[in-house]
């Protein structure tokens, strides 16, 4: 078996190879945003004037799963939230939900490109600020320590997301790392792991959407706003509770910016 | 809003109930057996003479989960293993995996029940030794810690199994409470959440499988295989090695049991 490195490393470059080979010369038409929280998902659905589906729905019966769907510009926009959960009446938020949408909406709606948008715990020793929106480089589970030789690589899961220099420049965004876990709060145990992924956001779905999308080859680009700052004083419930709609703001903007550039192109030209 | 207890425990009360009345006077045709690694699965499949699809797969391009089935009896064996991980070559163990395998087959395959077998970290301080096998009274996460009102019960997730008093009375299996979470080891955090969820056996699938059929009212009965002791003196990811493939003998055994018991039965008789 080769060392642990060299398989990652070749997975990686595969990876990040058949990607920038996608799409050249087809302009993007199906953009398929995945988004947790519905006071996220909200402003979005007003702003792109789509419309929830009330007869007919993608996805089975059982699931809390809503579709928001509408054309904007050259673009057919479908923004999927995972809904209220059953038994608590909270957002399904978590990478359990998260992997379950992007694959049932996969399979349903056959995106040219995902943008799973979001709000994030920043590590102010990284230059995170509350309100900053961030683009990704490459994503990691930072709950997921498995000590076996490999089986720990799989368990961290370090995916390149697909690459838009284009977008990242025009935009003018702030541009780093991020880890996802399924807790708000971060143990010393997380906090170690999001050291190591090299981390400078946190959040709670953005690599189990890697994980699936990078299944079927679907290109994912990720925008985080963040909401709290998990190395300072704050506790991190009370500071998200505090900036969430207010930071909303700045992630729904940033959002309609990256659907306004993405309109009228290829992804190559991203 | 109710009190979350209330919640809860009405929550829990309502799941029972739904589930006490399935099937009632119709034998069980279909089984679901959902394994995470090849190591536990492939003693069964060589036991119930099941095969693996070669030519046409239930499962959509680009999944590397695996079916086998066959008759056995009056029953239709699926056994679904998730499969070696594209990038690392790894089994795909954990919760994402976990959930989205039980959801593509419960679309795929409408099965009437399914079994969640695997091996499983056990407390030595709950009676648990290496070689036990365990059925499951009902199962929690405890990494999912979101310290948010109803939110953090969310996270929890804890779900009562599908009772099966009759079938934990004749095959004289050990019972508790199973935890679940996506790491191997075990850290402070976890196991503070895995004493508060009383649970007698951690494992890495368990309360995502129930999550899943949860949402679309399949039984689920697990049997789980101490391969390791989580409160003892060895690291687990040495233990656990060890032991894998003794205690994964003892694990099918009592699967095959299982299914004899299970066969010509409904499931108001189990």
């Amino acid at each position: 078996m080769a060392p642990p490195e060299e398989i990652v490393g070749e997975a990686v470059e595969e990876f990040a190879a058949e990607k920038s080979d996608a799409g050249v010369g087809v302009p993007i038409s199906n953009i398929l945003i995945i988004i947790a929280m519905q006071t996220e998902a909200l402003p979005l659905v007003t702003k792109f004037r789509l419309s929830e589906d009330t007869t007919e729905s993608p996805f089975p019966k059982g699931v809390p799963w809503i579709r928001y769907h509408g054309i904007y510009k050259n673009l057919e926009i479908n923004l999927v939230w995972p809904g209220k959960d059953a038994v608590f009446g909270v957002d399904s938020v978590g990478t359990i939900s998260a992997s379950l949408v992007t694959y049932a909406s996969i399979q349903a709606l056959k995106p040219d490109l995902i943008i799973n948008a979001g709000t994030a715990g920043g590590f102010k020793a990284k230059g995170a600020c509350i309100g900053d929106v961030y683009f990704v480089s490459d994503v990691s589970f930072h709950d997921r320590r498995i000590p076996i030789p490999v089986f720990d690589l799989y368990g961290i899961g370090t995916r390149q997301t697909f690459s838009t220099p284009n977008l990242v420049k025009e935009l003018n965004l702030k541009f780093g790392k991020l880890s996802t876990g399924d807790s708000l709060d971060m143990s010393p145990q997380d906090e170690a792991s999001i050291l190591a992924n090299g981390a400078t956001i946190k959040d709670m779905e953005g690599a189990a959407v890697a994980y699936v999308a990078d299944l079927f080859s679907v290109p994912v680009i990720f925008v985080k706003a963040v909401t709290d700052i998990v190395d300072g004083e704050k506790p991190t419930a009370e500071e998200f509770l505090q900036n969430l709609v207010a930071v909303t703001a700045a992630l729904d903007q940033a959002v309609s910016q990256v659907i306004d550039f993405i309109n009228g192109k290829c992804l190559s030209d991203l």
